[in-house]
């Protein structure tokens, strides 16, 4: 029986937690808040928790960080040597660019850090928001680098399974963080957008469910997501800009009354979007 | 028992006529489309059922039109003719300004049109996608005119909350495309111009549910909807301007990387969507 440390138990760290539970690991639980652990010993989330890490790491197996981006080089410096030679690192911080390959600089040469990105979340923050189906027929992307192991590889894939996810599969650093930008950072400023177009309050009573989807991820948690945008800023810009050209393109159309490029256009999202049906 | 006649048989019309026949009115259909009506008849979606609606209509004390607005005037010129004294039309076209005065303007004395709004539907067409679901819980608007009755206004709010129906509300016309203007035909436009922004089919394994949720909508009938933007021009155009502004203004705070700035948004928009939550 392996066990995991999971440090961090918000939403992301909690839910795993869960899930690997009920897989049968033992799994132990590290957050700086006393609280979030009495919550996660308390429901059984855990079967013991610390927030010390110091007392719990050479316990682990594989240690999972769930933690802000910004925060994962700090821990990393100051708690990798309490862990056995050999022990797995997953983390899973939302960009790659600017996080990987400083943590992977400073790591002690005998444990190993693997980047993952489980692409489900929850818009609220928190451990009691976590749940453990958040990875059912989740994506998930393993971001190796040329230090990882086909072992660490291989055991990552098969734990993704254990956990719900549907697709397991690889990509580059340049490419997830490209692929972020577009799929998870553009849409997340969407919403935003959205919802702070103007005051809109008076229309809750009237609204259907589009407007809802698509601001269903305007609440939103403004540290996390502020160091994300900004530690892709190069991207996320791009990829805001050709957003605003596609919006002013359809608005000329509108503005020209071309009703066949209109529809083309529509016919064109349209094919696009089902091929992103589950 | 009270006969509801539905004139178009299409995603929404279809989802009343199961919804009405679940509820013990006797509901007959109208369709073009002979294909269409032995499909109704067969699953019992309808009591009754024709192309022709000139042989249905006496039988009608209620007629529910659920065309696509452009069709609406020339049908009640060709049909109304045929429908008894006191007939109550109602109408669900997704604009009302250049729609429901001119159908007021040609409707006989002895009949009432009645213009309403069901904030709910499905991203596809045609009534196989029909689903009497989607009235549960959704906001029902009635856009009543100078012309209408308070029966006929109390029997709708009354139906409406037969329907499933959460809020009965009332707005103006020009309060009407207005709010339409923002919360359902902006988003569609966003959604068209976010699937459109550049090629991403590559990108499906890899997208988690954010993506989704804000392309739903880009599955949309090109027929329907760039009719009703036509229809809603100026006001559409406004809208979208006011949203690319509010995109271009947290594009400006990420170029100076104005941290505390970026927080106050999602703190914003955070705020304003816990209102819009079910």
């Amino acid at each position: 029986m392996k066990t995991i440390g999971i440090v961090g138990l918000g939403v992301m760290g909690a839910s795993f937690a869960q899930r690997a539970k009920a897989l049968g690991y033992r799994v132990l639980g590290i957050d700086l808040d006393p609280d979030t652990i009495e919550y996660a010993v308390m429901r059984g989330m855990v079967d013991k928790g610390s927030t010390d890490a110091s007392i719990l790491l050479d316990q682990c197996d594989i240690v999972l960080l769930a933690l802000y981006p910004r925060q994962m080089q700090k821990w990393l410096l100051r708690y990798q040597h309490d862990m056995n030679p050999g022990t797995l690192i997953l983390e899973i911080s939302g960009v790659k660019s600017n996080v990987t390959q400083p943590a992977q600089a400073l790591l002690r040469d005998d444990l190993e850090l693997l980047s993952i990105h489980p692409m489900c979340g929850r818009e609220s923050r928190g451990i009691e928001f976590a749940d453990p189906a958040i990875f059912d027929q989740a994506n998930f992307i393993i971001i190796p680098q040329p230090s990882n192991s086909t072992n660490a590889i291989v055991f990552t894939s098969a734990f993704a399974k254990e956990l719900g996810c549907k697709n397991v599969s690889v990509l580059s650093v340049e490419e997830h963080d490209r692929m972020i930008g577009f799929l998870s950072q553009l849409t997340h400023v969407i919403a935003v957008a959205l919802m702070n177009t103007h005051e809109n309050s008076h229309l809750v009573e009237y609204t259907g469910d589009s407007f809802r989807d698509l601001t269903r991820i305007a609440k939103i948690n403004e540290d996390m997501w502020t160091e994300l945008f900004l530690l892709n800023k190069d991207i996320l810009l791009d990829e805001i800009d050709q957003f605003a050209a596609s919006v002013q393109q359809f608005r000329d159309l509108l503005v020209r009354e071309d009703v066949d490029a209109m529809k083309s256009a529509m016919v064109q999202s349209t094919a696009r979007r089902k091929k992103f049906d589950r």
